[in-house]
């Protein structure tokens, strides 16, 4: 017996900030095997290094089985944290392991980060259109969105005025291979973001699920290394769902001490800490660096795929069709004739077993945006589809 | 170069109700080896099946690794869901798997219910004292807490009345050797909560981490069951961290399907989902059956640490004090003469390498509980010692 009480039960006003996400709704749909989905953000399964996470699960359990079971401590398992500092400073973050908090994947910072930084009403900056569960982490919080002109290149630094920017808790930004759109931040743009949002005392969240997914052109510096010459605050977040594999939940958040104790608290009040036994076998995979054998491979299928795609879409869509040419990651954005609506395209997909996003949820306000975009992932479905 | 930048940064309200735990300030002081530490609420790790779930994680990585390493539903392993249904089914429980969404941990479970519950200066009703880790969870939402009265048989029902009650949004209580004090409700006092709640239309969060570790007295019904006959709204938090262990971070909601959709859009935002690995390995481990056999062995380490424990205090304490009796779990509550402060009784049992947790910081307001008050767990120290 289920007893639904909707009518009676009055839930938060943060709870009426949720909605169940569009994606999710569409995904619901294309579940079905038939269907050739470019729709969903899933990494390519052939990258998971299945055997090797079974071999390291497998010797931790062996080896250290009543430590990897127990409760372990919010800040997250210290050999992990401190091989992922390291890591860091070969790329000039200049980090200690007490800026580093593991979090159960990427998702779990967003959420965090709003609680301790997001009173109702804040304003915050996000690239338009930007990843669509940031802004459901962000939602939950109740804040005001102020988009960040973007274009070709990415956000645009220039646009961010200091009236824009009054007040703002802090900007949301990927900077490599941006979900929705594929898009990288050049140096220049990357060096002026920075320095323009020291300048305005305003922290930078920087996402970047992506960055070990390059394939073509060369690696840019991140905005967290960039802060220590040119200042400022930038809380960098990392996860290990698309070097491994999504399902582990495993990322971790990189910030200033002060701010990495406010997220411990606010992460021990939220579910106590990241599973240890993942902790401690992500630890054992990448300790002697498996990661360098491994990711090359992963590279390899995104290129192939995505080159794949980029040929299809020369072929196939109509002339005035623009798209974007990702170095990396997972994604690529159509911007379709003005006339046609993606969103009828996708109902006349769907029916001919062809699934994709459109770009509608990922643009913050039913004010801003357009209804001729398209996000098409190139990670799941296999050259030969 | 850690930029610490305390005097500039502004976190938000919320955050500011965020401090670090009691506890777990005292547990650092007693990571010592050579402390007697009765203070955690650490399970026994003699307890953990470690081979059997050594066996589960590679089976699961063998057969199904790509699924179990893929991105999940946000609901959670729908044979897992399933399997909890008919368990709780056959204690009476008259539910469908679409009413369980697992959760990384209980923890989360409040934290996730609090965050579409509980406004700002909302009223919850709570046992006083309660268990600190919930006090945390639902701070960061800064409700008004209002105390219910215990005695020595648990929260007093009767005490609820309409105007203490009134426009509160839930009542949070532990049915069953409740943490701190290892007190248990009798059938009396449970038919009277779940009547008086219902009929006030305040939804019970029953939090039942400890049910399975009975190992004295006959097991009562749960409130969840109760209210099939007497009416009202029971959303039911299980774990599997007492079961078989906390490390892997499994526990599970029950309520009705219009909650549990709310919690889910929730959990979304928050995490996307939990393991996958960790939900398709526990349910390998407890499909067929494998509780039964396990969960007598666990009941004897605590049955037998608890008896030696008992044994003690009648020895040790002074003849004034008073202690609970716990038919199960890991916890007993001493009271001290008036005339000890249990705060001054800790620095010396630290000099002397025994720790505990003082009374203090389990109730929920500073002009409520006592001063001579000690929780002691009996869960991870060998009889021996």
């Amino acid at each position: 017996m289920d007893k639904s009480i909707e009518h009676e039960f009055h839930f938060s006003r943060r709870a009426q900030q949720l909605t169940s996400s569009a994606i999710r709704e569409i995904l619901k749909v294309t579940e079905r095997a038939e269907i050739i989905s470019f729709a969903g953000g899933l990494p390519a399964p052939s990258g998971f290094p299945v055997e090797v996470i079974r071999a390291a699960f497998d010797k931790i359990l062996r080896d250290n089985g009543k430590v990897a079971l127990q409760y372990g401590t919010t800040e997250g398992f210290a050999p992990l944290r401190h091989w992922i500092t390291e890591e860091m400073n070969k790329e000039g973050a200049n980090i200690t392991s007490d800026q580093i908090l593991m979090v159960s994947g990427s998702q779990q910072a967003l959420d965090l980060i709003s609680k301790i930084m997001v009173n109702e009403g804040d304003k915050i900056l996000v690239e338009n259109p930007s990843y669509l569960g940031a802004l459901q982490a962000f939602s939950v919080y109740q804040p005001n969105y102020m988009p960040v002109l973007t274009d070709d290149g990415g956000l645009v630094p220039d646009s961010i005025t200091p009236q824009i920017a009054k007040d703002a808790r802090f900007i949301y930004a990927l900077p490599n291979f941006q979900n929705p759109t594929g898009r990288t931040l050049n140096l220049e743009r990357r060096e002026k973001l920075v320095s323009i949002m020291a300048n305005l005392n305003i922290p930078i969240i920087e996402d970047d699920p992506y960055g070990e997914l390059r394939y073509n052109g060369t690696p840019k510096p991140s905005l967290l290394s960039l802060s220590n010459k040119l200042g400022g605050t930038v809380i960098r977040l990392g996860t290990f769902s698309k070097v491994l594999a999504p399902g582990l939940r495993l990322g971790y958040i990189v910030a200033p001490t002060n701010i990495i104790k406010k997220l411990v608290q606010a992460k021990q009040a939220a579910d106590l800490h990241t599973c240890t036994l993942t902790q401690m076998a992500v630890y054992d995979v990448v300790k002697d660096g498996f990661l360098e054998k491994h990711l090359p491979k992963v590279r390899n299928i995104y290129k192939t795929q995505g080159s794949c795609m980029l040929e299809a879409i020369r072929k196939e869509f109509p002339a005035e069709t623009k798209w974007t040419k990702p170095e990396g990651g997972m994604f690529l954005w159509i911007t379709l004739p003005e006339h046609i609506n993606s969103t009828e395209l996708l109902k006349k997909a769907v029916d001919r077993n062809v699934a994709f996003v459109t770009g509608r949820p990922f643009y913050i306000a039913p004010g801003y945006g357009q209804n001729n975009t398209i996000r098409l992932s190139f990670a799941t479905v296999p050259e030969e589809k």
